[in-house]
């Protein structure tokens, strides 16, 4: 259980075999995101046909509502939501820390106001580990305390120390094999916070590792060099989960430095905004260019729809304020990024990955790629250096 | 072209199949509303799915906006929607009506102001065609008057016969062989001038009738007997249509007196407000019961939504106001309904229509089964009588 088989490289891009209890997913892979119980307004059927794999659950929008004993009587998330394939649920200190003042952290945990009825709830590590129990994902997260950024560079040290002793509380809890919990390696952008954590964290052993507390308000270019180092210096044999990760550039550009699992709101919230995901950018449906144009967003797609409908179609559903849009438009962006990793996977099967994304980059970023980008690109191709400038 | 051919009868009820140049349909069926070419947030295989025949779409909200120029460069309704079965639409007369002080109704036509942008728009019996051509529906409706109700009995009639001339002009403009174009019976609630609105309209033999201005205000009642009297007067061997019209017991009471198309909102209307439809009356999907039921909707129903889900992750969806919850009691509830007159045409074939109605009505008024109801089951069993009481 819970094995990971690297089946390809190219520099430090791999594909591999994740096995879980629901399952044998394909790694790079992205997760669409399921924050409460459903990936928004698409079916578990439509999940299986765009060739999801493995769907994120958020553990406190759940526990907050409908509870977790309620899943737990379905039998947990694959009998609540109907989706049969593999889970991964995160440990609710992301979405906790997030409530700023509507929440107080100790040693012991965090007391935070609900943001649905205002009562105080508790969340600590004990509590985070038996409400994912009582969820059921295959792969579940360790409660970390993810800071903001800004934040002072004492604080995210002692955060990250604090981090690690909630991960052995979270590992002492936690009582079912079938499911595979993931440490978090924390220290902002600064690479000497994230060689102490990973020191810290890695005695524990556990079957995958995630990258943690990126992407909360840094730019991408002091992004990327806290990847680089970290998803060089985790383990081979392990998954690596960059969190909360998700725009197509971020799918290429991480999986060149190493990464293995990606999850993040954006391509169902940008489709219901009225925009769709295509290798040219993005597109806004609400532009006057598609309400007249009778190809489909994209006619290499083999979404529903990419194969059903003209842009001018579904640029009336979005004007019209019908909710066939949002539903449609998320459907194609999550294919998208599936079908993106797929391209990346190939390219990664015949050592082209480095050429290939600097061919899709000029294309999406209309000829201007990015220092950011570029860069990662050539740290990924090295086996050496770790992404320090 | 556009043969009906009835095949079994129980009363004045009866099946037939109705040939269409996109399919051949069974009828009695109900036909879902895809008011802006889209049935909220139901995709054409959905659609497909849990076997609808015949949408219909509304020509007063397709020709403001995309405009029927863009729905005819995709080849009419089926390239634009997706659907690639028969479609109906409306002509546009009703929405127009029913926009009050908005509108002025001449000999000519109707001009009205545009809900979206206050321009000012004509309508008129050619131009309602004109549209109805360009989006090419199987099926296209006369471009009528349709008096509100209350509505003076003088005005009734003036606008009747009004609807004749409007229909000659409808008559005397399409063009094309491969849409049928449908009559119109008004006469409100008044016997005496349905049966003019039928003599004057009878004669143009067009290849179907439909029973318009009902449903708009009077009790169930008052507008039973009109249906009664009017669908006993039309041709046999032509389909009836009773327009906007579909709730559960209408279905059940407008099949027994003979109809045989319907349409309404009514389905995914309420399932947006959160009811689900089912043999036990409306369930009310915010309600605490089925917050922690582990069954589904209805056992019976081959529906996604039932298949899939129990009641109590619909109802977390449905107070999670997520996306999925419209989009699930919108599917089953349109379900429902072709069930139910699946149903009927069992019981029509086995010649038990009454007592099945009876045993179905008893069921879901939950055993107070009104007066008007059981008339028209009554009336429906007769083959005398017209429904005058």
């Amino acid at each position: 259980m819970f094995e990971f088989e690297v089946q390809h490289t190219d520099g430090r891009a791999r594909i591999a075999q994740f096995h879980t209890p629901r399952g044998t997913v394909t790694t790079p892979m992205f997760m669409p995101v399921g924050t409460q119980g459903t990936v928004k307004g698409i079916s578990p059927q439509e999940l299986t046909d765009i060739q999801s794999q493995m769907i994120l659950a958020n553990t406190y929008h759940l526990m907050l509502r409908p509870g977790e004993a309620l899943v737990e009587a379905h039998g947990g998330l694959p009998g609540f939501t109907g989706y049969p394939g593999p889970f991964l649920t995160d440990s609710g200190g992301f979405q906790v820390m997030s409530l700023g003042h509507m929440r107080k952290i100790t040693e012991a945990g965090v007391v935070f106001k609900s943001h649905l009825d205002g009562r105080m709830v508790d969340l600590s590590p004990e509590r985070s580990v038996e409400v994912q129990q009582a969820l059921g994902a295959d792969v579940i997260m360790a409660f970390d305390e993810c800071p903001p950024f800004p934040a002072e560079r004492e604080y995210i040290e002692r955060s990250l120390e604090r981090t690690v002793r909630w991960l052995e509380r979270c590992l002492t809890i936690k009582s079912r094999p079938e499911q595979a919990l993931f440490a978090i390696v924390q220290g902002g952008i600064h690479l000497d916070l994230r060689a102490r954590s990973l020191e810290l964290t890695l005695p524990f052993g556990t079957p995958g590792f995630a990258i943690g507390g990126l992407a909360v308000g840094e730019s991408k270019a002091e992004m990327y060099p806290a990847v680089a180092f970290t998803a060089q210096h985790l383990p081979e044999q392990r998954p690596r989960y960059l969190m909360g990760v998700g725009h197509p550039e971020d799918l290429v550009a991480g999986i060149a430095l190493g990464v293995d699992m990606f999850d993040c709101v954006y391509p169902t919230r940008t489709g219901r905004f009225g925009y769709a995901l295509t290798d040219d950018g993005r597109l806004n449906m609400n532009s006057s260019a598609p309400r007249t144009a009778l190809e489909p967003i994209d006619p290499d797609c083999d979404c529903y729809a990419c194969r059903q409908y003209s842009r001018a179609y579904l640029a009336h559903l979005v004007r019209a304020e019908e909710m066939l849009a949002p539903r449609m438009l998320s459907l194609h962006n999550l294919r998208y990024l599936h079908r993106l990793v797929e391209r990346t996977r190939r390219a990664i099967e015949t050592g082209t990955l480095h050429d290939w994304a600097l061919a899709w980059a000029q294309r999406y970023f209309k000829g201007t790629v990015p220092e950011w980008f570029l860069r990662a690109l050539d740290t990924g191709k090295s086996m050496q250096g770790g992404g320090v400038r």
